[in-house]
């Protein structure tokens, strides 16, 4: 071995366990990482690591499993700031008497702001890198994102009637072309268009969706067969289901993100398939409001691309995508009537590589790969009650939860340390928290 | 206000939320709970507590909420030794090609002791101050229960076949009765009789179970309806539906626990509330090992007590019972198609009350009253991603887990300060955890 044959290095990552996403089904044992500016440089043996690279910083995690950091496809970020302030109520009582009174009293651009990075914070510190958001003031969530560092794919809301981001669909089309133009060619933040749901938005603004996702390139991510009352009351009010309306707008396609898919018969997977449209599956948010069962297993089988989102926190009530998974990879047996159903693997798959399909950005996330960019979090098992640890992939799909999640780097960059959150102000965070929550508490006991 | 009115105690818990079960449904603020020897003295305001009583030792918990000791109604302590050895498989695959093989190779007294007591202290850590037991040499386990100040209902096995504790029914029953005279006078430990379900135990030995559950008052805990399959055996084979067929042999009771009820139809509701039979629901367990869903609001609506267990780590992968209310919470709500099923304050319920109504000592444990046994958790709601806190029973069912434990006492004696055990030594429990783990894997890849 001659100098010559080592490289620099910024960062080496040792760890006991390491899940690369790709190749699929695989924990390697003594692995190294290494990092060179914003993308993984290697992948390799401890001991190849000791012969190849040389690196500025070295860090042991002799006790931890390495993975990709997580991707959470689906979720209204500033609602955080209503979590668990409405449990248990039926879906439209949940929403007539709870959330819109409140989102009518308090969304502005400082609640967005503020929600958005109580979320932002939970997210990082249970693993999450990259999320998508739905929500209003898209261009105060893209900033607050690019500027902690977190890659984020942002849709702006697409409606029939006005909210506090706009009078109506021309309004938001116009000022969410603008937002795509704006961003779209930022490395953080891919910009989107976010059409509420078949029932909240009609076939014209629709059909201008499609095209500005045609022409730009954006993907349309909508919540789709999310009650079995929507495909219902759908047939009834147009004579097809809301899959059908969509394929027949032009809606569905690969850069098309489906979220929930309840309530599925055959012509919608077929419909899904044969176009290339994605899942976003919301497990959790479908269990606690009652919406339904979604056919992971089916899809799966039918090759549809099936990423996960936590859904807001108004109606889950956490962000903590590890827990999620774990509720993802049960649930999916008892509805496929197969205990086989959405393995382990499966299902960090859902988190990690699927994610960064949807996303368009499989070349470049969602897998521990020399050349990706950098996005790499570390979960320690050491805590007893994870022992033994026979596949730490069970245990990060089964045993586990998000606070386990020791480091985060995103584009190479530290974001959780020793469980801290390096970029983030969490004490100064918490009082804005608990002064939105007072007055929260006050408006809806009034 | 004179010194004769003071009252010594001698523990003070002052904590910022208390919910007490009963009454139900509510949350306390700033409430002040009183220990005198085994049992809670007082559960008063804190300004009561500062005029009525004196306590030797105070604890402060500024943002804690405290309710009673969690009631873990099923498990199999020991196989926490194999936990994630084995996941994604059918059932019959999961129990031919790894469980039974590895109980054959492994189960001793020993192998029960060190399994047991890692489940101990997990479920200990996590808010457990009682669980139920179903595993080989019960005897070991109540005395590792009652060495360690843990309640615990204790099955002992009954089964067609020969195990490791016994060559057959009748020597089951016979053993099981002397465990029953020697045990059924202790105060934290309660023997039961443990028919493994209706497939594994015939007629005869069931019939016998019943009339020990009547001669002695122990109950009865059996595995009922855990699958689609065995109702279909049981009427293929029997006739009956396997409820009926406990029905017809004198099984169901009051003291009777049906684990499980998944699959179930308006006769088996009925027989279950005609008889006063209790169901002990495992919503995780039911969904990953694919078993079926179990109607747990129809339960509550015809008045049948319902608690709630983890099953064994092996098919779960965890015994934290916050995470498995998560679970029952939401997912009774889209069995139920109504997202007000199953509230938080009722899953609660199924952890506290109604699993000491369970056991038959509603008198005494399952709710913060002055009287009953201080068998007392603590849960720390400070964790940034806890916030804001609306209702401190919402978070502690949908976004807390069983780490932010931070305090129990059972019968006033501390089992957990400040997040660390007070009996158990972990770190000697876990090398002898590592020894069973590197066993058990050459036995599984060889």
């Amino acid at each position: 071995m001659t100098a010559d044959t080592i490289t620099a290095a910024d960062i080496r990552i040792n760890a006991r366990w390491l899940i690369p996403m790709e190749p699929a089904n695989v924990v390697l044992d003594h692995q190294a990482v290494l990092v060179q500016g914003e993308r993984i440089a290697a992948v390799v043996s401890q001991e190849e690591a000791d012969a190849r690279f040389r690196a500025r910083e070295t860090i042991d995690l002799h006790d931890h499993v390495i993975l990709p950091g997580l991707i959470n496809m689906h979720g209204h970020a500033a609602m955080s700031l209503f979590r668990g302030m409405a449990d248990d109520l039926p879906l439209m009582a949940w929403l007539n008497d709870h959330i819109w009174p409140a989102e009518g009293a308090f969304v502005s651009e400082t609640f967005v702001a503020d929600g958005t990075q109580l979320a932002m914070a939970e997210m990082l510190r249970t693993g999450t890198t990259t999320f998508s958001d739905m929500y209003f003031f898209p261009e105060i969530v893209a900033q607050l994102a690019r500027d902690a560092g977190m890659r984020a794919q942002v849709c702006f809301p697409l409606l029939d009637f006005p909210t506090p981001w706009g009078s109506g669909p021309d309004e938001y089309l116009s000022k969410g072309e603008e937002f795509i133009r704006q961003w779209q060619d930022d490395p953080f933040i891919m910009p989107a268009i976010g059409p509420h749901a078949p029932y909240t938005v009609s076939d014209g603004p629709l059909k201008k969706a499609a095209a500005l996702s045609q022409s730009t390139g954006a993907a349309i991510q909508i919540h789709l067969h999310e009650t079995a009352s929507e495909v219902a009351d759908a047939v009834e009010k147009t004579g097809l289901r809301p899959t059908a309306r969509m394929a027949e707008l032009g809606v569905l396609g690969p850069a098309t993100q489906c979220v929930h898919m309840t309530e599925v018969d055959d012509s919608d997977i077929q419909l899904l398939q044969a176009s290339g449209a994605r899942v976003i599956h919301c497990p959790e948010s479908n269990l606690k409001l009652a919406s339904g069962l979604s056919p992971v297993q089916k899809f799966l089988e039918a090759g549809i691309t099936v990423a996960i989102g936590t859904d807001g926190a108004a109606s889950n009530n956490d962000l903590d995508l590890f827990g999620e998974l774990g509720t993802a990879a049960m649930l999916a047996k008892v509805v496929a009537a197969d205990a086989s159903a959405l393995s382990a693997h499966e299902a960090l798959a859902m988190a990690t590589i699927k994610g960064a399909q949807v996303l368009g950005r499989g070349h470049e996330l969602g897998s521990l790969e020399a050349g990706k960019l950098a996005d790499i979090i570390a979960v320690d098992l050491s805590d007893p009650f994870l022992q033994p640890v026979y596949d730490a992939a069970s245990h990060l799909v089964y045993s586990n939860h998000g606070r386990q999640v020791t480091h985060s780097w995103i584009n190479g960059v530290p974001q959780v340390q020793e469980g801290k959150l390096t970029r983030i102000d969490v004490p100064d965070l918490m009082l804005r928290v608990q002064g939105w929550a007072d007055r929260i508490r006050e408006q809806q006991s009034s």
